[in-house]
């Protein structure tokens, strides 16, 4: 058994190695044994870390959630107008090519399979959600929305359309591009921003 | 080999046969030999019908969005106000109990499986694109909408939203319930339409 790494790192490891797989094989490749032989492993010391491969499953959907909620901090301190930022942020939450397309990928395929699997559950510990979230409450303490919105319902709509526009992203490619969607996000935020954006 | 049945009818038993195993197994159980279970035909049968799966799924992806157009059709040539008539078409779009909850479900699982197999396309042939784009230049038609929109903006907005509350509806079923879905559509149809609803 391995003693000298430290277990988190090895953890993080054995969860790259797997967004690796759910990127080339979909989900459905994605066994415990695949997982070790992409990251070098041998089952029994795979086990050492993750008992189960639920388990494993868990930690790697968290880990791209913390990840995509790491993104939108960094993005969030940068030096910009606070509509620019939140535009961008929207943008890189799409399954393009942005620091955390892997992540973004990886998240859908994990919502899918829940789908998919029949399990429910909430919103509550999404990265995505949390930038929708984040971004509602910040142009809301600014003053930069409209006066008669609804930030809950604000929040589920954006949140929804972002939801829809990544699916359609990988569906229809050719029809909703990154531009596309950029320009789609532009508008929605324009109608129900105060200033006009850009 | 059945001669005397119609064949474009033993077809649409096959697809409905197909839509109950995906909507018990999901569609990694759609198998031809569990489809021709699940008709009561055997294997042979069934080759009279359709030489690939592919050639079954298509059939069965294709008459659930004539289906979802059908009944659009129906709820449009109702007496009601055309807002409230889209407003009924786009609710029952989602996931829930109305006359086309399976063709919704059945909808969903093929949109995924594309996205999850790599399968790209257009919207062309989808029925619920067809119901937004029909919604979207009916409200324009009648002059409804305001007057600074961007129809085809809105149509994708439109689209996008409603595949992910859509996808909500299934993955977060007690914070997305239905009327909570017909609140964020109505409060969007609010945000787009010159005059009130409701």
């Amino acid at each position: 058994m391995p003693k000298q790494i430290d277990v988190n790192e090895r953890k993080i490891l054995i969860a790259e190695a797997l967004w690796r797989i759910i990127l080339k094989k979909g989900i459905e490749g994605a066994s415990v044994r695949n997982v070790a032989e992409e990251a070098g492993l041998s089952l029994g010391a795979m086990r050492y870390y993750f008992q189960t491969q639920h388990e494993m499953m868990e930690f790697a959907d968290k880990l791209a959630s913390e990840r995509i909620i790491k993104r939108v901090d960094e993005i969030f301190t940068a030096d910009k107008d606070p509509e620019e930022k939140i535009l961008q942020v929207l943008v890189e939450m799409l399954p393009f090519d942005t620091k955390i397309t892997k992540e973004t990928k990886v998240r859908i395929a994990f919502r899918m399979r829940s789908v998919y699997g029949g399990k429910t559950g909430s919103a509550g510990g999404d990265g995505v959600y949390f930038a929708v979230k984040n971004a509602m409450s910040n142009l809301s303490l600014l003053n930069r929305l409209k006066r008669e919105l609804d930030i809950s319902l604000e929040t589920e709509r954006l949140f929804a359309l972002l939801n829809g526009l990544a699916f359609d992203c990988l569906l229809r490619p050719t029809e909703v591009t990154k531009d596309k969607a950029r320009e789609i996000l532009t508008y929605h935020m324009k109608s129900i921003c105060k200033e006009p954006l850009e």
